[in-house]
């Protein structure tokens, strides 16, 4: 059997794959190449995540690769286009976990804390003792019951907060948090939570899940933080919230528009703190993802199932 | 017996002593009358534990209370003055623990994902992906075995950081720790640490603990966080190891000059975060401090041994 081709779809700086050297042909294309390059490539590997050219090519004319591989956890950029074809999806599913869960606990603690005061206090020179929030015994709502979700409620666990982690089904007898809610009593557990954690795939079931209706349910001084994807808020209506001064704030990693242009007037919300979609990306993170796909790749050269394949029809790894 | 005369060297909120009501007269001063109404005291709460007027007034003129209750965990501020008299101190120990672990934590974490530089990036409306740190593997040298050095050591732990605990003493078979290291093991653990805490006592021992030889010692991108003492640092010292790039940065809660004048120019300096002594007041802590003085008064109103005695030779409530 000749070489099997491994299309990438490329970004800077590109995947190291030289594991893969003697055992397959690596070809590399832009955003551009792709819809040409796709009928020679038996596997597809999406490293610019960030890319709709994936969506756009399918189906397309001539075979396509039966198996695609994006280095991201959410694959919103590859459905619903290629669900209806054979082709497989896998996904980086537990390279981010940790990262992420460092992430939304440091904001929930520097949000607590105030820090963004301390540092408007410091460059002003001002010396203003404040009292802050204990977050031990404090109540965090997370939305998304994968391995993301479930290692930020840990990690919050382990703070002394206490959990309630809402997935797409409800379940009993969950070993760390006891149950799982399924999505029908978020209404009921918003206006308990002092931090409301959106970590879920974006599905059409969770599209604007985070709404005007949603932020009025939330208590006061209650805190949002968003690592899922920017379409799971309805901006205008988190804006809308934190203007009423009744949210400690809101974090969000992830937005609609990406990269947030320089005009738009969400960098000065008060209350909104905003970072560049990084929550996961930990020194060593494409070393990782590389590594991941490479192994999978391992799995696929010898026949054996591969790893993290996505639910198309889901739109994410089902746990079971 | 008369009712027992209970003196507050207060401060502004002053405690709610209600429950003494019809148990003790409870008499207030500022600074300037304490020494003058010392002689009719039974009992002297320091609740304004910033100021050095005790340690000013004794051991003065006539009688001194044979009790004196600090609203602080630490008793620098009363000795060595108090040190030869038979006058027994008693601590806040307990209260700052949890709210001062989740500060460091918060710190740890703020600095390992640069929550500062994505704030100066969203002042500027710049879009900047960074990869950040995992905090988890990493390792930890905190600096002081107390309850608050033991709660910081225990939070750290829940994230994934080895954690080196340092005190007076070394000792094996620490049941959180494995093992408790002395002073004597900090050189050779600094090199090593990723995150260097202070959260000792201050002492003549500590005083001025963490000076250019610390600092040097410190690898590469370590980080500094100070929640003990002021005095604990040479700050020159700190500002110079700083200026040299290779620290990620310092944290301090803590400082000689408190309250920093607005014309410090420590406010300035790029990687030191500073702020201003608050990292174990979270809302409800004065409650929770006159609370504890009041538990205390019902033992010593009982004639049952006071809690949380100061040895005045060490600085501090021994362990055991």
């Amino acid at each position: 059997m000749a070489e099997p081709r491994v299309l990438v779809l490329d970004d800077d700086p590109p995947p190291d794959l030289r594991r893969l050297a003697g055992r397959a042909r690596v070809l590399r294309t832009d955003e551009s190449g792709l819809a040409a390059a796709l009928p020679e490539a038996d596997v597809l590997l999406v490293w610019n995540f960030l890319s709709d050219a994936v969506k756009r090519a399918w189906p397309g004319d001539g075979p396509r690769p039966s198996w695609v591989h994006t280095a991201s956890a959410g694959v919103d950029r590859l459905l619903p286009e290629l669900a209806g074809s054979d082709t497989v999806i896998t996904n980086a599913r537990g390279v981010f976990d940790q990262p992420i869960a460092e992430y939304v606990t440091g904001w929930v603690l520097a949000m607590a804390k105030d820090f963004a005061g301390s540092w408007e206090l410091q460059r002003s020179h001002r010396w203003q003792h404040r009292e802050t929030m204990r977050v031990g015994g404090t109540r965090a709502v997370v939305v998304g019951s994968g391995p993301i979700g479930r290692a930020i409620g840990r990690t919050l666990l382990a703070l002394g907060v206490s959990v309630e982690l809402v997935g797409r089904t409800a379940r009993e007898g969950d070993a760390e948090f006891g149950h799982v809610n399924g999505f029908e009593a978020l209404d009921g557990l918003l206006p308990e939570a002092d931090w409301v954690v959106c970590a879920a795939p974006l599905t059409p079931a969770t599209d604007g899940l985070f709404d005007a209706k949603a932020f009025a349910r939330m208590k006061d001084g209650a805190a949002f933080v968003n690592i899922g994807r920017g379409a799971h808020v309805v901006t205008a209506d988190l804006v809308d919230a934190l203007g009423t001064g009744r949210l400690r704030g809101a974090a969000v990693d992830v937005l609609r528009e990406e990269p947030l242009g320089p005009e738009s007037p969400l960098w000065d919300v008060p209350g909104l703190w905003i970072s560049p979609h990084m929550s996961g990306d930990t020194l060593g993170w494409r070393r990782d993802l590389a590594e991941q796909f490479c192994d999978n790749f391992d799995h696929w050269a010898a026949g054996r199932p591969l790893l993290n394949i996505v639910d198309k029809r889901l739109g994410y790894v089902p746990a079971h």
